[in-house]
């Protein structure tokens, strides 16, 4: 039956459902602790609601424009466009919203729980805090593959054409870069706002009551680390899947459709499975680390996906022939196929290696920090900027390795299959990454609550793990987006020559090329800019506010008057939604700009107006991943290390807490929060969209030919 | 007389050396202050002149060891090596290496004569200073043209081959790459370390005598701001020289060699002269600005090079033909190529507006700067780095539209020649930049002397404008290196096809240049990082050291005792020496490096070996460019505004001195000095040796071929 691959991703769908269905049942069932514990809870859970929700309607109003914008070229008969793409794009993005929302409910739930839980012990918390992740995580993946398989369907039985797939895509990123944008401002705006007025300006420690922005932080976890994370790990499951179905359709024909859409979902069902059995390991074992839990289940899902590729590639791979050899070789074989299904596991484990190196408290990059921080601010920050530099070198070089060996093995479908098993893992990542939030809430919760020391104790030490877990997310997200980026640009150059028929070498030599590759170098940098000054900017507001309610509200400082929490939720919100607009319009209107400039071009009488929009366009592609992935990774492991190098000060070294080179190291952290959880990890979505949209841009391409 | 463009460059380059000879015996008759001042400004003259003397032995050991590097596949046969590249190499690290010295021995001598000159007024001091700024700029440009017309004349006359020209370009960047990096770490540790120990731990002013690191900072201004400066300048007008004489001569054929090698040189000739009459109307008019003398003498300079370029073209491109139409196209007239040579000048235009605009203190990004230091430390860090990141966005956009634009005109030709014409403004250019140190020396010397307060006014309002003009030049010469490098790549490729017949297509679509360009990205990246912990790491020793002074050394505090300012001379000129090494073997070590792997991958037999290296290689170049000059830029950028930020909070805004605000702003110029003075600027001599390296490297392709 030819259809069995697509009907097994639709039952693995189901099947991740369920499982986090009985785990969110489990979570509602555990104590949700004192009236006060629940009070606070409930204004974070509002909070984070009512963010949400309005975040959702200002992108749906984007995504209707967007939709109709879809419909247009395709009722003027341009290929690529018309009533399926529209479709596509809407399954995703709901999907896409769908998967962020129900993370962030759980979290909200489970935040208070995991809280009671620390009562009891260090694995009580953990367990409930990863049983929320693990919910997050299956329903990522889950509706990642239940859409997955069913726009397949659609095109296999020749109902919707392919390019629902790239809508499907479409969708799923457009929600993502606005989530992490939007998600990644309220909670670094609302995080630096109130440390910097709350323990620089006033002396209150963190998650202090009397400030009036300790709830929208805490909201901003939820929004920011946990919904905006899920969409970034949905799109990126979604479109690295999507472009791994387009190449394997190029190169093996349509003959062999049952392989090209079969293969990538079978692969995403032999990992949601053993992504269910790796959570079943993650315990506090006696004596035992809890990276060393979460690990544990990691590579255990890992080393069963690895085994259950094997027979997968007998099964799929031993009869296809390759109708286009320059993106698969003509020898490929099932082994071939199977190691670069293999590279993509040990890439994702040398990720988590470096970004371990590089985050942790405990490894040399992070110590340089902090005794850089003895001299001052200024020492603190070259040496925060220098360690992110410094950490784009190996994970490039491991990603420079993985690509070359899966391309000798099995071309450019060999980095698909490799970048497809990477992103297999992102039930058990997300899982692992998003029980961070939760606990950060939690250690909030116990903090306001006045709960006993030993509680916030336990979840002060889960959240250091979940600093490091966040950045190792975000460095296997952006390797991977390197992956999919060159499957992405053969994507990009095939489905040129096959809408136009005109074969282009995007050689570097051309200057249209050089020009391309410099405007798309251009993007990750205004994008990041705009993203910082965006934060700096709302950080500013919460600052001035919480200055304005300490001055204005009698007795906060003393306890006897209580902040107006729900103004500074309300002001972040309003603010993180009015800077998120802008730069995630980047991305898109460039590719759009692009080929407005080629008809502008072409309707003067420019000969080579085709040329010219297809090099500098294709040019941008490669452009924005270049720049995008060296500042992607250097925001996101110099923020982690700035992070722990704070820590480590605070565990007592170096002057321990209070001390100047404390100070210094608050500073460091400062800059590192929008580094980390705004600009950086929004580049993943950023790449991605323009990937996507220049795509469905080509068959416009064919109107200058 | 096929000779004279030739011929009339070495006379252009004795005149530029007249012209600096005159003004060195005016400024040496000027007066040298009273017996403090000439004690200080001795005891800065040593120390810089033993700076460089070390340096530059260090440098030699490298520069033998390369020397016979070239040697040695010449004996073996391998073309593009031998005895020729060697002496060029040595000719080009020797002119380079004096180029600095000059310059840095009339800095030195003209700091305490500008001092004393600005006890009688603004204008007396801007007239020394500049004077003292012409001379560096005379040499640089003097020397450049100098050798470049004595190599092209050997080649000319078939006594040495192309690659001696190619040698010179190698041997200008080597000493361009260690006198930035040298001079820059040397600086900026100095700076940062008396600053941190001084300013923030003592709380004593900058330049004050009590401080024993005071001296180390003014050595620093002359090693750094005006030896590093104009070696890096030297180089870059003799690499982008031989870079259009290759092109030329790839375009034109050996047919119209005097074309390809005189056209270069009479357009710097023609510079040379406008450039002398330029520095002639730099005055301070009644009621103007200094900014405003500055310019106009740069504008005239530049109106009068325009003007001169059209006879030029005329007489030098009526009968060109061309042999290579990839590389210029058939119709270029005079009036085409001289298009492109006005492009060169409007680009510099374009970069000194908007560099200016992100670095004045009248701006909207450097106040924006200033606004967010009120909120504290890391608000402050945040907004520089993403007004840096932001201010990449117009210089490459103008960049691009000067690449298409001459490109258009004259094919990669066109782009050289526009690349030619702006670097041909060098002379007048270094004038402005490198009277900066001289004043920011003098207003020491005055500090530390004892003049009245209206000396130092005065040195300071010279000082600010300082700032501006060194931001400038960095912009001015990173952009050229963007439109250079596309042309030394095109000199890449073609030579790749001279050497081994072999005709590469370097498509984005090919895995190989997809990784060359990941691994050319990286570069940047690690070098600068290595720049920015080593300026932190000698920073943080001079710190140790001022503090064990303040200590031991018993009265220092109440000008009773001395302190031992050499210890800090020579303690930082060990750690700059020191550092130094590492970073500047990058861009030796990876063509090498890439090379290697090629040979390797050839010795076990596999097939593509000589594919795999070219197009890593040629996508290494290029990356190296794409992500280098936005580093550079935002790093250049940023940093000035940083420091332009400080100053507009001591005026008195936000604040004012010694305010929360202004402590911000100290800490983000503190992370802007190595930004702006150490790794940012280095980066354009990093990309330079890395294209030239691997140019040289062409001929050991075709033992793969």
């Amino acid at each position: 039956m030819a259809e069995l691959p697509l009907i097994l991703g639709l039952v693995a769908g189901v099947i991740a459902a369920i499982y986090a269905g009985v785990l969110i049942s489990r979570i509602n069932k555990l104590p949700a602790g004192n009236e006060t514990m629940q009070g606070i809870a409930s204004a974070i859970q509002e909070g984070a609601m009512a963010y949400l929700g309005r975040q959702y309607r200002t992108v749906a109003i984007v995504g209707v424009v967007v939709a109709v914008v879809l419909l247009v070229p395709g009722f003027l008969g341009v290929s690529g466009f018309g009533i399926w793409t529209a479709i596509g794009f809407i399954v995703g993005g709901v999907a896409s919203a769908a998967a962020g929302f129900i993370g962030m409910r759980i979290s909200v739930a489970a935040n208070v729980r995991t809280a009671e839980a620390a009562r009891t012990g260090l694995g009580h918390a953990l367990r409930v805090a990863f049983q929320s992740g693990t919910v997050t995580g299956m329903f990522v993946i889950g509706l990642g593959i239940l859409s997955v398989s069913v726009m397949s369907f659609l095109v296999f039985a020749g109902i919707a054409p392919f390019s629902a797939l790239v809508g499907l895509g479409f969708g799923g990123s457009l929600i993502s870069v606005f989530a992490r944008l939007g998600g990644g401002i309220f909670t670094k705006a609302a995080d630096v706002g109130a440390d910097l007025v709350g323990k620089v300006e006033a002396g209150i420690p963190e998650d202090d009551p009397r400030n009036p922005a300790v709830i929208a932080d805490n909201v901003g976890d939820n929004v920011g680390d946990c919904a905006g994370m899920a969409a970034d790990l949905f799109e990126t499951y979604v479109v690295t899947t999507v472009a791994a179905m387009l190449i394997g359709n190029l190169a093996f024909g349509d003959g062999n459709i049952v392989v090209s859409l079969g293969f990538p979902v079978i692969i995403g069902v032999a990992s949601i499975i053993a992504s269910i059995i790796g959570t079943l390991f993650v315990k506090m074992s006696q004596g035992g680390t809890i990276m060393g839990a979460l690990y544990k289940g990691l590579w255990i899902s890992a080393i069963i996906a690895i085994v259950a590729f094997f027979p997968i590639c007998q099964w799929m791979l031993s009869d296809v022939t390759v109708v286009n050899t320059s993106l698969a070789p003509v020898g490929i074989t099932p082994l071939s196929i199977w190691i670069c299904a293999v590279i993509g596991v040990v890439l994702t484990a040398a990720m988590v290696y470096i970004t371990d190196h590089y985050t942790s408290s405990e490894k040399k990059p992070v110590e340089s920090i902090a005794e850089a921080s003895v001299s001052g601010h200024g020492t603190n920050v070259i040496q925060g900027l220098a360690v992110g530099m410094e950490a784009t070198g190996l994970p490039i070089l491991v990603i420079v390795i993985a690509t070359l060996a899966s391309f000798f093995l099995g071309g450019i479908f060999g980095i698909a299959v490799a970048a497809l098993s990477m992103l297999s893992m992102a039930g058990i990542v997300v899982a692992i990454d998003s029980f961070g939030p939760v606990t950060d809430n939690a250690g909030g919760i116990a903090e306001m609550s006045g709960l006993p020391e030993s509680v916030r104790e336990n979840t002060d030490a889960l959240d250091a793990v979940g600093n490091t877990t966040k950045a190792v997310t975000k460095g296997y997200a952006i390797a991977s987006a390197a992956l999919a980026a060159v499957v992405l640009f053969a994507d990009f150059t095939h489905t040129v020559t096959e809408e136009t028929g005109a074969v282009f070498s995007f050689d570097l030599a051309n200057p249209f090329v050089l020009i391309g590759l410099f405007i798309g170098g251009l993007l990750p940098y205004l994008f990041a800019s705009r993203a910082m000054t965006s934060v700096g900017k709302a950080a500013g507001d919460v600052v001035e506010e919480v200055r304005r309610q300490f001055k204005e509200i009698p007795g906060i400082m003393e306890g006897t008057g209580k902040p107006d929490y729900a103004k500074c939720v309300d002001l972040v919100t309003k603010a993180a939604l009015r800077e998120m607009v802008l730069p995630a319009m980047i991305p898109i209107g460039t590719p759009i700009l692009i080929i407005v400039v080629g008809f502008i071009l072409n309707a003067i009488g420019y000969p080579q107006a085709f040329e010219f929009t297809t090099l500098v366009l294709g040019g941008a592609l490669v452009g924005t991943i270049i720049t995008g992935l060296f500042v992607a990774i250097s925001m996101t492991s110099g923020g982690g290390a700035w992070d722990n190098a704070k820590k480590l000060i605070e565990e007592g070294k170096y002057g321990g807490k209070g001390s100047f080179a404390h100070q210094a190291a608050v500073t460091g952290d400062t800059v590192g929060d929008p580094y980390k959880d705004t600009a950086g990890p929004a580049l993943n979505s950023m790449i991605k969209v323009f990937n996507i949209v220049a795509l469905l841009l080509v068959p416009l391409l064919a109107l200058l030919a």
